[in-house]
């Protein structure tokens, strides 16, 4: 997962850049990356690390321009290499570009082989240089963005948000099923295109309005416009940017986060038998959806566990069991709170297990009664091949265990997750408008040999006339040309 | 403000030292530093920044030895020189020693002064290395530690929590008024004497309970002992741990922390007359307390402020106004949440008054309608000589100022702080048990031209007869010998 | 200019390129770069500064494998960008690919331009990435490495001596001119090959040979194998390495460079009418010189200036006028040398004068009677197109002086510098086998309107047959295929 | 051994000490530190490492003021630690005082005792602090600094230059032996005191004169004083000052060091029957002493071994044994020089003769026919304890050695040192001027059971008076007072 930022504002862009890449630091801490164009010269930085160590003021005060883009990236297994940090850029024919992506390609290795047989290289492991390929390969043939990403759209598969900058201009686009969030702002002297609206918030700015699948955003000194590139039947917006990972205080096509997870919450205690003393949430992740369960049950909210707030990335201990138990450096049980008392715990979701194990664990060592597990999400049942990084099948607890089997892995007096209808219902939307690809094993698009919910794409522009026959192959299995 | 630990644990205590400095991070983030005795040499490593930045795994490795102390330092505003970082370690007369503290001496200029006339220099500006000197000056000629902290108790003059590695010794003791925390737990193997609970708990250790006022402890590889070296008809304990300083986690003086704040919230609602929709903190420090109100209220709680996990120590702007409008980049409203509410916001204290003028802008700004402050701890009156970088008396707002006045400068719709006399109760202690100077202007030690509710102390123990010559004209202002 | 050089060693290779590096760091302080592959995956680490900066030893253990390549880079006036720091890797249709070049291409910009006429991106400013291309562009053609070392002779216009990695063999080849040096070595378990032999000597390894114009070597864990590619009619070794570039202890295409440098020396001293006290070089580069001066002429050779071994590459000073000062901290005169004699001052070269001019003020100040300047090159009239980084011909202080002008410029006694054909004489070879183009403004390839002494170059092998038809109208310049 | 300097110059200080640790870096390799006074405020920084790894520009600008002291430090075998890096400085009674010095006490620990007697703790582990309390021990009484050294000059055993900041005032004092150098320099806009004069060329200052022995120097704002505090019958400079450990172009006490080299290396040469084809030096060490020898003897200079210049401190190699082996990348030896030669190799002294063997080896391999060892010292037989780093009696080879068996030992064709005689000749000075305990094992102070030819020391100064009491036993065993 990965936060993106593109700004257009006359004052200079990299005190904004860096602002709101703070503002997104939670969709990537593994590096950051900001690129700027002063009119003559790309200038940029980019380093590994949380943005507050990546730059200091002589760095950004360095990187001169009224326009810029930037990155965070989130430490997914993959490869760590520098080259693979954010925004990519390259000059390509006089033009200076810069892109960054979030989200996941499903046929990067097909595009690459496609581009390999003509002789190309590659210089990075990301779909990002992928995608800045194509965009090149399209603006030699017929010199504008626009066809450049009908183009992406055409021949891309899997999720995508995309903000390039290119020389002056920044253009931004989300993929034909918005499967990524992605939203634009007005700035006192500019305009801004963002992964969430608390960007937007962190500029003092006023937010606009999410950007429409599969549209493009043209942001430059002259103010921002919109334009559709392709339109399909049904959006298939990530449920797990609700349940997870957006911040709580984003808005995120058309909901407040936090209030999606507090109706989470709520929707939880439906229902409840159990006669419990406290709710607890295990911070931070799942803060809001307790806060819901606590306003619901009347049962009172109370904090079971304490976070320390001075982690670091890093914790260093000697051997893999001091490892483990530091758990309780990062998690105080507060003794006095739990002590012979029934707890409902609530968390946002359980992937492997382990960490819910530990802090049951911790619970139960502090003298808690009984803790009553409460899950802010639908049992996960498969892997997210579209940005979200998840492990695999055979790691998720979920995938081949039943409920009983989960509470007595992680050893909870009870286990209840919300229902997938819940889920939906606390999110306002309609089912077909959403992936729910991790919760049912059907994705909205052709992945391999799972199954498939698939939506149909139209391409929109008459313009659109260049390459086909280089990628025609890759690009008919999912798009149709109007 | 700074946090302090010892350890004694066969098994080597590096990285558990390492481990409660993380757990006392939030007493002091200047800098980090732990020495170590390996039976023939004295390890050390001290730097400035977190734990997490100063440590990594080879110096701990490095830092070899069965007994240990550690020291983290609060950004005050004097002197951030290299030499203050602490441990304050020498070798004397073939002993290796290593001295931490926490709390403020009153007297350290005379103390200096006394030592300069006989042609003694000073190192570091520290009160930590006037303790040293006079241990050293009390070991040369009596030779043991209880006669030297029968010395201090003697001469020193304001608050003290230490702990002292004498070779393969810990030592550790409280000053007669117990003002700033102190107290012991059980290892799996060994014992550890901390500022706070928490500490004891990030090892899995066991409390055993607070150090006494004028206590010393002795830990080794052979166990603990406890020796009583000076008796105060009260105690001072220092209000401010409860409302602020200390963690909502810990255990201080007997109290659970969250629930003096917990308890401190419910009071507040008491009385009230206004009708609010939603009860929100001050993250993070107004988060017991809040919880608290709406327990007692009914008022649902919700988060109207959301705090930036990630901001790093510096948040870099190019101008001033960029820094100051920054806040929002800290802590962003919930515009969902306040839109046209009236909301009552609960923070702990109110120093200047700037941040909560800030704040307050912030929730006016996203669309609240009212905005009803109440503060956990009464208005601060007096600065703090013992301990808390607090500003002085002309900077703090209510030092000069009404309640009303408060109000009208921070633009809050309506403020009420907590009384004195319901903070007391929620501390469950007797008023002339703590320390109120802040609050009140009446100290619990004489301080320059300062008010005045003087405890007596008596010291314990016949040993002693050692160079009262001295410091006679120091020691007497403070202590009686039986 | 750069240094290169690749190792095949069945016991492992990084500490291996580390020392070789080392040996050549002469050649580039800018950046240095190691790539390594263990037969899985290709390890690398790159970095700005000197080889002892770069590199420490976890990182030397972790670059795995008994093949690998590294580089050091000269820091010239171009862009100084991480993605530019050799060696350029990549993965291309399953193989692992490192390239390091020592060179310059004349032909890059056409090259580029032809690539991105298909669509091509490049992702760093280097001729390096340019020959990354080219040798894909062949692979994926006809497969092998000779092909594509064809292509790339058929293709490329420049100075390029190149050290490739392809999966777990080694290959090395010299453009078909031999302008930059390249040489082979036996190690104890395998081979190297290297820019100088002085890196075959750090290694104790034993010379083989230089490796020929337009030459191909082949090095894995077999041995070593050679193919001639090219074959031009005479070469065009540079001068410039004899006379600076090159460590005094290399041997270079067959003459020891201290052994020619004392000669020019030599041939220096030949006629001389004044009569001087002492000869001084001007360290470091003047030594040799200085003592062939010294033997021939019978004059004591003693040093005049002492040259600080501290200084760092960056030497501090608040104002540019102290910067210029800051020589005598670099450079300090003997005084008891000097004052009041006749010194014969003896240097490399002749650039812009700027040094020459504050030495000789140096040698005034303290006293030097007469200053007699004598230069170890002939005088330098023309750029540098083919690796060496040299000032535009405007700044050549000797492009449009007189030898008397440049003398009263510089502030000299006397100027002497070698003439062209004592010069080839102390290096031994056949004018037209080597490249004067800087003495002479006359160069052995085809660069813009510049005069050329053209070389023919043919092509050898059968084999080849590929991708003509994308490059030929940049190919017919230069090569002829048999 | 370290290096030293104090600075008074209006203009500001910091960039000319920072010059002049430059020009005094091979004084000493581990640490650097600058103080500076501004009349109201002591700045310093000090790190590890070398001069230009310190400090850079926004440091050096920070350092305001008008004086300043700063210092470079030898990597004794001793403590590296944090605290023990000079400038030693401190406040006392109001004063501003930084200690910087050169040389070694031979009763720091009886006078550390005396200190500890009286209560006093030491916070680092160098001779530099005991000096520090003894001046402020004299201040407190008498108030002077003349006074103050003339308390050191009674009571110091062993070498010290030292000069001291106290407050707005520079004040500099060499030991009644003067066995450390120290000289003083006229600069543009002030004065300038330090270890060597290469310092005063560095700033394009005018050296005035060394700094007598026992003479006090006093340097501000208004000029610059001198006064004699006590006066020796014979002074004992050190003679590896003229050996070894200055710069060639420094003047020590009155003779060019680089003159007294080549005169040593003209006194090797005499009487020599062996007929060799080239002299080389050892480089760096060696090449002064093989000018001379090879201007004496006729036989051609040249260099055998070159010396790579960009050996950083630290060499990594996985194994002991590839570090022995890595000589070879420091020095290369020039094989077409060597092969079937007889050489001449000159060094300055032989040590532990671990180096040479490995040189000769080298030389040997290279082909060299006879490799004949010419050394610029006396055999070593005697540690040094008055600064200069050398191993124990033990590890010297020459202690317990013949002649014989140390080139049997080291593997040399043939060897010979430089008599006493012909050393003392070159440096031009009285035998009894000179400290000879290395080569003798003859001190000129009483150290421990070592033979003794002890020098009378006269105090002059009537003003004198203070606390004799306190030091009385120390102070008689070397000192009388007029």
């Amino acid at each position: 997962m990965c936060g993106i930022v593109g700004i257009a504002d006359a004052g200079g862009v990299s005190f904004s850049l860096y602002s709101a890449l703070y503002a997104l630091q939670h969709r990537g801490q593994e590096s950051a990356g900001i690129a700027t164009f002063d009119g003559a010269v790309l200038h940029k930085h980019k380093g590994q690390g949380l943005v507050s160590e990546v730059f200091d003021e002589s760095l950004l005060a360095s990187l001169e321009g009224s326009v810029g883009v930037g990155h965070v990236r989130y430490p997914t297994t993959g490869e760590k290499i520098p080259e693979n940090i954010q925004p990519f850029n390259f000059r390509f024919r006089g033009k200076n570009i810069a892109v960054t992506h979030n989200g996941n390609l499903t046929n990067t290795a097909d595009l690459k082989e496609t581009f390999e047989k003509r002789g190309q290289i590659f210089c990075t492991t990301t779909d990002t240089e992928v995608i800045g390929n194509l965009i090149a390969d399209e603006l030699r043939i017929s010199g504008g963005m626009e066809d450049a990403v009908l183009h992406c759209m055409r021949i891309l598969k899997g999720s995508y948000s995309v903000v390039v900058m290119l020389d002056d201009v920044i253009w931004a686009f989300r993929d034909p099923l918005g499967i990524r969030p992605l939203c634009v702002g007005k700035l006192p002297n500019g305009h801004i295109v963002c992964s969430e609206s608390v960007a937007v918030d962190a500029l003092n700015g006023t937010f606009i309005r999410d950007v429409r699948p599969g549209e493009l955003v043209r942001i430059d000194a002259t103010g921002i416009t919109f334009r559709q590139i392709a339109v399909a039947d049904h959006p298939a917006h990530c449920v797990f940017e609700y349940i997870y990972f957006a911040r709580a205080d984003s808005v995120v096509d058309g909901r407040l986060v936090y209030d999606v997870r507090r109706h989470i919450g709520q929707a939880l205690s439906e229902n409840e038998t159990i006669c419990a003393d406290l709710v607890s949430p295990v911070p931070d992740s799942g803060i809001a959806h307790a806060i819901g369960y606590s306003e619901a049950s009347k049962i009172p909210y109370r904090e079971g566990l304490i976070k320390n707030r001075y982690m670091g990335r890093t914790f260093i201990m000697p051997t893999q069991e001091a490892r483990e138990n530091a758990v309780r450096i990062k998690l105080n049980p507060v003794k006095g709170h739990v002590l012979d008392k029934s707890v409902v715990l609530v968390d946002d979701s359980i992937v492997r297990g382990t960490t819910s194990r530990r802090i049951i664990g911790l619970m139960r060592e502090a003298g808690a009664a009984e803790v009553h597990m409460r899950i802010g999400s639908p049992a996960l049942k498969a892997p997210c091949y579209l940005g979200v990084d998840m492990p695999t099948r055979k790691e998720l607890i979920a995938s081949d265990k039943s409920n009983e089997e989960v509470r007595k892995s992680i050893g909870a007096s009870s286990l209840r997750h919300v229902s997938i209808e819940a889920l939906i219902s606390a999110i306002g939307m309609d089912k077909n408008d959403l992936c729910v690809g991790c919760l049912t094993g059907v994705y909205p698009l052709a992945i391999g040999c799972e199954q498939c919910s698939r939506r149909r794409v139209e391409l929109i522009g008459g313009t659109y006339q260049s390459n086909l026959g280089v990628f025609k192959e890759v690009s008919e299995a999912r798009t149709s040309t109007k």
